[in-house]
């Protein structure tokens, strides 16, 4: 170890440092996440010691094809170098920097600074020296026009009485000419980004999307009788006039009969009681089969073609586990984990317990049949016209395979979203995001004060995991009946349901319990509903006078007429005075559209406040008057400068959304607000 | 593409996660340092999916060790898992992590909450099979009590009347057992982070550390003679005195006679102008001589052993450039850039011209002889006994050169240390950090207002880069006279050198230019010192009645008796209502040492205020009274609760240095401040 010397680089002339390269996900272990068609920004820290000038490329190809693409980067403050590319289909991607120190530009800006006649002359026989150089990597007239350059400096330079100082710093400093130096570098001592990062491209739903879950074996027309998809296929257009893009069913296969759950998950199931739709799998078949009283093949993929003619999207739930009798469970006993009593363990998501549901063991020698199986689930669905999987609990389920069955999926259908169902603790959660899901459950159905929202959605929007964990916000779930809805309020309901709108670019409800303000629990303080769809048929009527139904139709259509709803990227808080109202800015990255947004936290009582933009990117004149104008209620206030008062009051509405709208002033003409 | 699958990880049944192990720089490109003989904390974040118990080991080596040691780490909230280790010696080690599911601990977890006789009897047939097996991986004695144990228990379980339940729950869970069986795991499933992280123990002058610079030759006693290493000897007690233990000076080599700088940098030097140390190298010898008129090389070694003894390191500056007079400008040309007219372009470092120096050329073709040679200067002075180098400018060398140079010597000199002597670009100054420098230059000399302080501290002891960057901090350099000490005021030196020698664990002063508060610039507004040392002989009464010297050596002694002012992570900034006052608190890791410091920033006027310890780590009583001792005026002050009033005269004191003092309470006995 006395003499150990430290091994030499392989070419210790490489001067240009690429220190970082940004986005990344741990490393480059896990993809970024973007949209294809739309630009996707890189940044780069790239410097040299001393003060020689560094030209710096973004490469990006698409994963499996051999060639990329370059693109120039450009310097901004601090050493970062900036550039972006538009991935221009959903798939996978690789991008990478590489930078190199440019002698000809180093030369050039030298030489901008010189001003002693000799220090020009020297100069220009160096830029001679080096635009020959350059020439040599040209060929036919760019290298004739580099030579002639070279070769005319040289004569200027050698020839030249003192007062033509001027003369040949200006023929050096050619701009065209230097344009085209610069398309033949020296790139033999650049210096590269250690491998290549990758991105994950999907098709916009992922950014933006409006979820609507329903349970089909409620939607029949008359009480007591079990729904099927035809008449789902009835309820279609009452959810796509609600403006959703996606409709969600709990599973849809035959459901176990033994252990089956009753009524308010009672332990012992009642004739005719329809049991759980989570407990998959009994005599009439298993994940790939569907519940005979829901209809056949034919009818599903009736439903799903129907529903996209009317812009719905059908999302199916995938939920890996089984009832006792699901056929997998004597197909494949290797698959579970049994006891000394021949029993299996059922599932537990403490505290709550699932007396019919047995899960796979992920720790089974066969686990890549099992894989390969539980891969099968997904294509089967697949070709049936499902393009969107919510997934049960993946976190009880292993991560490994999330990642393989994810990325195998998507190889074949970039087009599928995956939805992680993991409502758990924060790092599993983000794991599963950087494993592959398209987007994730969040907390919100339990982020209720003003500085827990603005906590939570400030790290969404803005913290590390923005890079790939794409929020989908729930007011409610079959699950998930918050404490805050139990009053049963109807401000509480319009309220929850405009922060989920506005504050993400993706959210859900589970209807028809949402509109119709189903809010009494199975017990003082429990998250489960009385009398809950999980366990039983249920009938709505929809149309109950009271449903919030108008309400979240028009919030939908405000989320499609305003692209700054339709991403999290944009979203600032605003100070108010009045710590009951909650206020906050989304605005698109050109700033054309700008949505501020104001909800009354307080459901009993009218507030009112100052807003203070100061601070926030909503550009306004802090002089000048400009309108926002309220899409929910279509009132128009003009406001000057930076401060603007609002006063809500719960009976009439829970929030405003206002479209910043500036001021137009027309030659010779009066104001008008675009 | 249409049919292609994922490919398959090696064992799909690997359930554990280790998804990230901090602290971590660049994905483990660079090391994270720490100091030899002090715990040093690793976390990972570790889980599985579902509910079973995790074990997670941390594993650490000596780089080139084969063999590791393993430690288990502990389970905190949210996923993460915590262990220290501590690495004996200075040098580079590895640290890796992993973790696997472990069935045994998640039996027994299960087994806690069971309570019905059947799951019980059950849970004790699981756990007898389970225990089996960890005895399969045990012998001896240990083997033949766990294959009791689990004899034991299948007999109960099978013979067991009911009533017997708990005895059979009681013997399953016995702890001794447990810990037996605990030592015998399945790891055959463990995940564990991929690779290993590198690591730099350095001794703990890295952390802790107060330089005193000085010209040596300026160290004569009679004016306008060269000062000499034997000059610098008799100042040694001085230094000492002062509580310095880092003597640096600047080059000590011969010095350019080609070019060389007049007095105040005029471009020609005159008769007898003595040139600047930077501009090394002359026909006496280059960077492994000394200048004649400082004395022998044995004059240095008798220097540097003298001051060891007193307490005292010299540090030596190391500037890679040369004077166009320089052996090396000859022997080797090769290393230079010589341009057409057979010159070369001296070294810049805008706004600053040095016409008398030559830089090297990092890209020549020769750059293996070149590297070689520079590193043999470090191995030159380190033979002489130096074990400190200060850099001069290395961010105008290639970062290539420095991260191998440095790792190369540190594998033969582990007690090395260097400081990066770069003001320069943020990522920069980290990158040099990166690269292996011990220590850094920060931007301190600028940082004047409240705000500054904070946001740059804050960012220097919690920011990401404290894994890597050791801020040393100089209120002044030969190169840096700030604006804010133009005025000479007696106030402002004597504020700024309490900031530095509180906020930073290292700081350093260019003396004794700053205790006898040399202030006048070159021109109006210049950083430039008038008639500055880099370029002619200077004279110092050191005796002088005004003389800093008095708060300096108290200063030094303040941090040499409590270890928070010897490590910067744990500061934190205290609230003051007066923004005149500056306060901050620091803290050893177990609390045991507390230091408040408040400065007033304004030199001109008394200022008071309360402080607010709310929030901060300092653990005082809030209702209870504690002792503040300022250690600058030893006056002592009995604080009640979490505010504090403070006033300052900067007639009298710049600061309060306060040690907290904890009221004791004896049995039968009055109070008293420990």
């Amino acid at each position: 170890m006395a003499d150990a010397t430290a091994p030499l680089p392989p070419d210790g002339r490489v001067r240009a440092v690429v220190d970082a390269l940004l986005p990344i996900v741990d490393g480059g272990r896990f993809a970024v996440k973007c949209v294809a068609g739309e630009p996707f920004t890189v940044e780069a820290h790239c410097f040299t010691d001393g003060h020689d000038a560094l030209r710096v490329m973004l490469r990006w190809r698409a994963e499996g094809a051999t060639d990329s693409t370059e693109i120039e980067m450009q310097a901004c403050p601090n050493d970062v170098w900036r550039a972006d590319f538009t991935p221009p289909v959903p798939g996978r991607y690789r991008y990478g920097v590489l930078a190199w120190v440019d002698h000809f530009r180093s030369w050039r800006n030298e030489l901008k600074r010189r001003v002693e006649v000799e220090d020009i002359r020297i100069a220009a026989l160096v830029g001679a020296a080096l635009i020959d150089a350059h020439a040599q990597r040209a060929a036919g007239a760019d290298r004739h026009a580099l030579q002639a350059w070279a070769q005319k400096l040289r004569a200027h330079a050698d020839g030249e009485p003192p007062g033509e100082a001027q003369a040949l710093k200006a023929l050096a400093l050619d701009d065209t000419l230097a344009e085209l130096a610069d398309r033949y570098p020296d790139r033999t001592l650049a210096a590269a980004w250690p491998g290549e990062l990758p991105l994950v491209a999907d098709r916009e739903r992922a950014r933006f999307s409006s979820w609507y879950e329903l349970f089909p074996r409620s939607a029949s027309r008359e009480p007591g009788r079990h729904g099927s998809f035809k008449d789902v296929e009835a309820r279609l257009p009452y959810v796509a006039e609600l403006g959703f893009d996606v409709l969600y069913f709990p599973p849809i296969h035959p459901i176990g009969r033994l252990q089956r759950k009753g009524r308010n998950n009672a332990l012992a199931a009642e004739t005719g009681d329809v049991g759980s739709p989570w407990a998959i799998g009994a005599a009439e078949g298993g994940h790939k089969d569907i519940l005979p009283e829901l209809g056949s093949l034919a009818d599903f993929r009736r439903l799903v073609a129907r529903a996209r003619a009317l812009g719905l999207e059908v999302a199916m739930d995938i939920a890996f586990q089984c009832a006792p009798d699901h056929p997998y469970v004597k197909a494949h006993p290797q698959w579970f984990r049994w006891r000394p009593d021949g029993s299996v363990q059922y599932a537990e998501n403490p505290p709550k317990k699932y007396q019919d549901i047995y899960p796979f063991d992920f720790e089974t020698a066969d686990w890549r049949a099992l894989w390969a199986e539980l891969e099968s689930v997904f294509e089967h669905w697949i070709a049936q016209g499902v393009t969107i999987f919510r997934v049960d609990n993946p976190h009880t389920k292993a991560f490994a395979f999330w990642e393989w069955v994810i990325s195998s999926i998507r190889q074949r259908h970039p087009q599928v979203l995956f939805l992680a169902e993991a409502f758990t603790r924060p790092k599993v959660m983000h794991r599963l995001a950087k494993a592959g899901f398209t987007q994730s459950y969040t907390y919100f159905t339990w982020r209720n004060s003003r500085q827990e929202l603005q906590d939570y959605f400030t790290e969404l929007a803005h913290g590390p995991g923005a890079a790939y964990f794409r929020p989908n916000v729930w007011p409610n779930t079959p699950d998930i009946l918050p404490e805050h809805l139990h009053g049963g309020e109807r401000a509480v309901f319009a309220l929850r349901l405009v922060l989920a709108a506005t504050l993400s670019a993706s959210y859900g409800i589970y209807g028809p319990a949402y509109e119709l303000m189903e809010h009494v629990p199975r017990s003082p303080g429990s998250e489960e509903y009385l009398d809950s769809e999980k366990y039983q048929l249920r009938h709505w009527d929809l149309q109950r006078p009271d449903s919030l139904a108008p309400l979240i139709a028009r919030m939908n259509r405000i989320r499609r007429d305003n692209p700054a709803l339709q991403r999290n990227d944009g979203l600032e808080f605003v100070a108010c005075d009045n710590p009951q109202l909650l206020a906050y800015a989304k605005h698109t990255p050109d700033g054309s559209n700008v949505v501020i947004t104001v909800v009354n936290l307080d459901p009993y009582r009218a507030q009112s406040g100052w807003l203070d933009l100061t601070g926030t990117a909503v550009d306004i004149d802090p002089e000048g008057a400009y309108q926002v104008h309220d899409l929910l209620s279509d009132q128009r206030f003009i406001w000057q400068g930076r401060r603007g008062f609002v006063m809500l009051d719960p009976a009439h509405s829970p929030a405003h959304v206002f479209r910043l709208r500036h001021r137009v002033r027309r030659e010779h003409d009066f104001d008008y607000f675009l």
